[in-house]
């Protein structure tokens, strides 16, 4: 089972979705020198084409029975309201050497999905790069996207060792810096990195909107509430399967905002201070962290 | 009166205080065809040597009395903490043809400080070009600083009409897209747009750090907290003398925040749909509006 998902002896891979993470997922394995064969599945032939077009796949197909045979890899690259529907087509069709990993933002839910849906004898592991933007589609795929990109794997007490030792060199030899959390922990940690920005970020918008503030915002703005014009479909769902952690996060994130409140309220200059310092040390060493990563890397 | 500050017979610009802002003022001068002899006034010889080096500007001194002399526009671009001693060094020397503004980010406490300390017959107008970035220091000047940023010019009861035009035409020239407010609008804007983001930002910075979520944060938590980098001192003194403004604002933003959570505890799909949506909506029409104004200038 050991190195299973080399690039180098991998012959097939199945890739269900396309879009801007799916087709990155192939664009990144043709640039790391994999010479398996893509097969994209998906529910549009327009899509698909598209994907053809932007060399994101070899071979596109609407059959899951057709791209799911001899795959050895199957990464689900869907919407998250879209897994019960794709695991559920999948079933039936998945062989018993094909590792499944998927690209989901949300992991609890997932896992949940794969176990009640997928047959007992699918080696499923989740996984979640946490790279993308507020784009979707195939035309925004790119080849480095994974790039130095944290990408965590999810392994769960049923998960195979040498199934999740096989996705996470997956993800190592698309460029990715891996790091292992139970579903519960990434859905946790992402509460605050992820979900809860984005929260933060559209409540910003439409405050800044209804006196159009707005119109006087400069760049710091714009990036503050990039995350902000992503998708609300996709960003519904990632609120609503991790509903009770990231209701925890908004929180701790209002008492942490209060704090700041008080201190100013109260003009306590040196504790303003404190928080203002923290929080640019805190900052500039994590970017200096990722920094000094990219420079040893290859 | 008019067009005293064409940039075409201007003669003598002073600027006080040559960092980020100050060196580009001096930059976007020459850059717009300038002959104007551009004079840095600062308190460190070694700043001064280089904005010299970084060709911001042509003569630099210590002393206000040589560098305000014959000057017909002085800009004020040193941290808002510092204002008051420099208008105090200011006032002795400035001559009667000379229209002073400043770069502050705040403009209520500036314009206040400005008739308290400037003499009677002293032409101040307030101005604050929104732009600039997480970094301090004449080394990350930019000609192009002010090409198309919101450029917030806030005239008060006391201003000359002509005085108010020239410094609005000024900006203009320097390529800023440029608003008049009064100085407490303006106050209440930035605090939407600006201090409660950066307050915010920092917030998230510091919950994210005590558990390390951090280490697991991708390019979306990077672009919201990317303020959180900047100075502490600077922005310590931008909350200090916009305080009433910025606790309104993290009320109303607190507000917003709570309706999310509670549709979201609720699990009311349609109410979070909404919310998302409108921000997504929001957010484009904003940067699409921008890009257009980039599209049309020339």
């Amino acid at each position: 089972m050991d190195n299973v998902l080399s690039l180098k002896t991998l012959d097939k891979v199945a890739i269900i979705g396309v879009g801007l993470l799916g087709g990155s997922v192939g664009l990144a394995l043709r640039a790391a020198g994999a010479g398996a064969q893509r097969v994209g599945i998906g529910r549009r032939r327009s899509s698909l084409n598209r994907a053809l077009a932007y060399d994101a796949i070899d071979e596109a197909t609407l059959s899951f029975a057709k791209g799911l045979r001899g795959a050895q890899l199957a990464v689900v690259a869907v919407p998250l309201g879209s897994f019960p529907a794709i695991f559920g087509k999948m079933a039936p069709h998945l062989e018993p050497e094909c590792i499944v990993t998927d690209v989901g933002s949300t992991k609890a839910y997932v896992v949940r999905l794969a176990r009640r849906i997928l047959p007992a004898h699918a080696r499923f592991v989740g996984s979640h790069p946490i790279a993308g933007s507020e784009k979707t589609g195939v035309e925004f795929a790119r080849a480095d996207l994974f790039d130095r990109a944290v990408c965590i794997v999810t392994p769960c007490p049923g998960s195979d060792e040498s199934d999740t030792q096989a996705v996470v060199q997956f993800w190592e030899q698309l460029g990715g810096c891996v790091r292992t959390l139970s579903p519960a922990a990434h859905d946790e940690v992402m509460a605050r990195v992820s979900h809860l920005p984005h929260a933060i970020a559209s409540a910003l918008v439409n405050l800044a909107t209804t006196d159009r503030a707005i119109n006087a915002a400069g760049t710091g703005f714009q990036d503050v509430t990039r995350v902000a014009s992503g998708d609300p479909g996709l960003w519904l769902d990632i609120f609503l399967t991790n509903r009770r952690a990231v209701l925890s996060a908004i929180h701790a994130f209002q008492r942490e905002l209060r704090r700041f409140r008080r201190h100013l309220a109260a003009t306590d200059k040196r504790a303003l201070m404190d928080l203002l310092a923290k929080a640019k040390t805190g900052r500039d060493e994590w970017i200096q962290a990722k920094y000094a990563q990219r420079e040893i890397s290859p």
